[in-house]
């Protein structure tokens, strides 16, 4: 009946910290248009999966800073196994390519490294890398390379209280608005960062940053995958990019990054989703 | 390179009033796992594509009720549109199946009339059917059916000051909170309700509901189509479904309804989103 899809990818997407499925929609839209099967999951915590401080759902940003986080038990291996299974239902209709956004970088390494025989391709969209000797998301931005990130201002609240790192997207100061918009999404306006930011969630987990992610050579490490540089990051510094392009092609010299590059802030999916969705098809 | 790609079919989902692509998620998930391509829109004015009162972002919610919306100008043809131009993308990879949910009932009707070739099954989920004698939103809630409705009681605001049919999916009041629930979602527990609540937009612009969006025996009407009946709704009630049913197919008897029926509430795409991807898979 349909035409055409013998050249169609299958994409899983997967968000970054604070993100949902409903972020990624504007790319979704392009490759389907194209031809391609795309479907961006809602991690456990985040997008329909959410669970929101009781003080958020109420408006009371007082009592924000300092409610326990409802996530604060899920751990990276919750992803994985939100990831694993649906990975595992479309690899039935040909292998995945499976792209993670920033802190969706630990999430599929995690993965592929459990099930490298369902993954075609991995693709970090300016994401974290872990590998053995950095091996989870604390030790990738506690390097040098990252000091220059301005995302820690609009944490609110002390982890250590709340379980959580945690922002308030509710929060209509135009200070604390700019500050999410300069941090995340640096190249959109503001009424168009606002779009996005509504969709957001507050909190992230503790412990997935904590957690171990590290691709191995054997497993993580024999699957094609590609790099997206985002140059204008204020999130995940440049520097802190190719850093961890270097750590990883270090781990498998024989089975390197492919590298491509967006002139974009860390959110290519809002400021330029033409051009992403075309490289993605192209991966 | 993929397989098993032969028989999956091309999903346009459009969402229904105050409604967001992100709510189908949990459905297109269920189908991208069987093979098939979904995709969900978000309409002008809704999602990724919204434009929000600016005292609904200050949590202002006494200058809610009156503020003008910024949607205030938006019409059905803006829907169509939108739908026509995703529609004549991914129909070059195969005829697409358009499912339009309540209010998407009217949308996806008028974007059929306009482009009927691009189109190989319109699916109404307990939707709208706009005919030449019933031809708009008004015309079809106002019918006796569709007197036990109860969605009104969650209104605020005047539409003729706001220009919206305006809802306020950030009051945490648990009267409020339960209205909501009863009239849209009432198969699922009132946590469940909030992470898809949290997601709706606050604003449907009137003039939505008075465009004309009948679809003729000539396009429209040759079109194969399904109605699924969502049994328990309180929004569009089951003998208002019944009456448009029988209204669509007094204009088409030659090519009437395929009748499907899920003993579900307006949102079976919450309730029960593995047999409803059954039922559309199949559809």
């Amino acid at each position: 009946m349909n035409t055409g899809t013998d050249d169609g990818k299958n994409f899983l997407f997967v968000h970054g910290a604070w993100h949902a499925a409903a972020h990624w929609n504007e790319v979704t839209e392009r490759l389907a248009a194209m031809g391609h099967r795309a479907f961006a999951i809602d991690l456990p915590g985040s997008g329909l999966n959410a669970a929101y401080p009781q003080s958020y759902l109420r408006n009371d940003f007082t009592a924000l800073a300092s409610e326990v986080s409802p996530l604060k038990d899920v751990h990276l291996a919750d992803y994985v196994d939100a990831i694993g299974a649906q990975l595992d239902r479309m690899a039935r209709h040909g292998q995945v390519t499976l792209v993670g956004h920033s802190f969706g970088g630990l999430a599929i390494t995690l993965a592929a490294e459990a099930r490298p025989d369902l993954i075609g391709r991995l693709v970090y969209l300016t994401a974290y890398v872990p590998v053995p000797n950095l091996p989870n998301g604390v030790a990738l931005a506690s390097l040098p390379e990252g000091q220059s990130s301005i995302s820690g201002a609009i944490l609110i609240g002390d982890p250590r209280v709340t379980g959580a790192q945690r922002i308030n997207p509710r929060d209509a100061d135009p200070a604390y608005v700019e500050k999410g918009r300069q941090a995340l999404y640096n190249d959109v306006s503001t009424q168009t960062y606002l779009r996005f930011a509504v969709y957001c969630n507050p909190d992230l987990p503790v412990a997935v940053a904590f957690d171990n992610a590290a691709g191995t050579q054997q497993r993580w490490g024999r699957i094609p995958r590609t790099f997206i540089r985002c140059t204008e990051d204020h999130t995940i510094p440049l520097a802190l990019q190719d850093r961890m392009i270097a750590e990883a092609d270090a781990v498998t010299p024989d089975n390197t990054f492919e590298v491509r590059s967006l002139a974009s802030s860390h959110s290519s999916f809002a400021s330029m989703p033409d051009r992403l969705a075309e490289v993605l098809s192209r991966s």
